[in-house]
């Protein structure tokens, strides 16, 4: 098999499509997979096929079925990621939590996420792909926001951003995998109010 | 096999033990093999020979191999949960999240616990034992020294509890379980001071 045939996912008849959107369609497919039937229903075959891909290039291109989940977790994902800047800071934060917590608990990623982060501790190499195809770029997504937020004088100077980060997403995390405690969008305001203010008296 | 037999698990000829020093003596072997050797290694067999207990009062006791492993988990970390309550706030809470950071990391929990969630996520069993023995207790623990920061004046009255908790220990959970971001106890003292102060301009 030449590169190019290996490259375009091997349709015959279909004519050969550019890499980028064989990868495209290759992680459409994997995510909507992961979303409506979770993580054991994502194999290297099943993406193929709907993707209209060989398996040849998905294993080329990634070196596990949880690599490929995680990536394309992260693709679905992203738009609920993006922040608003509006200039107020814990609106803004509390519309990208909300949005946060909508998307795991009515749109369904709750159960693919979990499986993720659950199977990553069993699987050194789903960890690291999860946590450098999600767990990182998100957290840089929100470190973005938070220093235009410290230069513009809404966070300390010596606010550790990182910190921040584990005590917004972190904490429903903790709900979620840990806890399993129920949660819903309505503890976001007082998340945020908490990672601001604190709970020390003012 | 008598009522008795079952309960004293069966050592012939050294004697019945009450049950509750088997069911120590199980909780024993159990954090031993979790912390040595993970959660794969432990069995109900490999457990009741260790514990010198008969597998049907392992059976009777505990619906599943995890939930004993969560409960075992649990005794075993009992101590290191453990509060001191010297009035300062913020050194008791640097003391506990330490301890817990030195036990994650210098005593060999991380592992153990790290698979324990991450088994829970794809075994509802599992999660509803590991959050029943061990989260949601644990939890308490830590709410209950906060309470009495609270009514002392050093928490506001209307500070959430529960968001402290998860913006303490649940932000050290997200590192370790998501991001598998390096850390030690270094960090303590900074995740305490944003929890009780926050990121935002004083």
């Amino acid at each position: 098999m030449s590169e190019n045939e290996t490259a375009t996912g091997g349709r015959p008849g279909r004519g050969r499509r550019p890499a980028t959107e064989v990868r495209a369609a290759v992680l459409t497919a994997a995510g909507r997979i992961l979303l409506d039937e979770g993580l054991q229903a994502l194999t290297f075959d099943r993406v193929a096929r709907e993707a209209g891909a060989s398996r040849t290039t998905l294993h080329k291109w990634w070196p596990s079925p949880g690599a490929l989940a995680a990536e394309a977790y992260f693709a679905r994902s992203r738009p609920v990621l993006d922040f608003p800047d509006t200039g107020d800071l814990r609106a803004d934060l509390i519309a990208q939590l909300g949005a946060f917590v909508r998307w795991l608990k009515e749109e369904g990623a709750e159960r693919p996420v979990s499986q993720l982060v659950g199977a990553a501790q069993l699987d050194p190499g789903l960890a690291r792909a999860f946590a450098e195809e999600y767990g990182r770029p998100r957290r840089e997504l929100a470190r973005a926001r938070l220093r235009t937020a410290q230069r513009a004088g809404l966070l300390r100077e010596d606010a550790d951003l990182d910190i921040v980060v584990d005590q917004l997403w972190g904490a429903l995390y903790h709900r979620m995998l840990v806890l399993k405690a129920p949660f819903d969008a309505s503890v976001v305001p007082r998340l945020v109010d908490h990672a601001l203010h604190g709970a020390a008296p003012r």
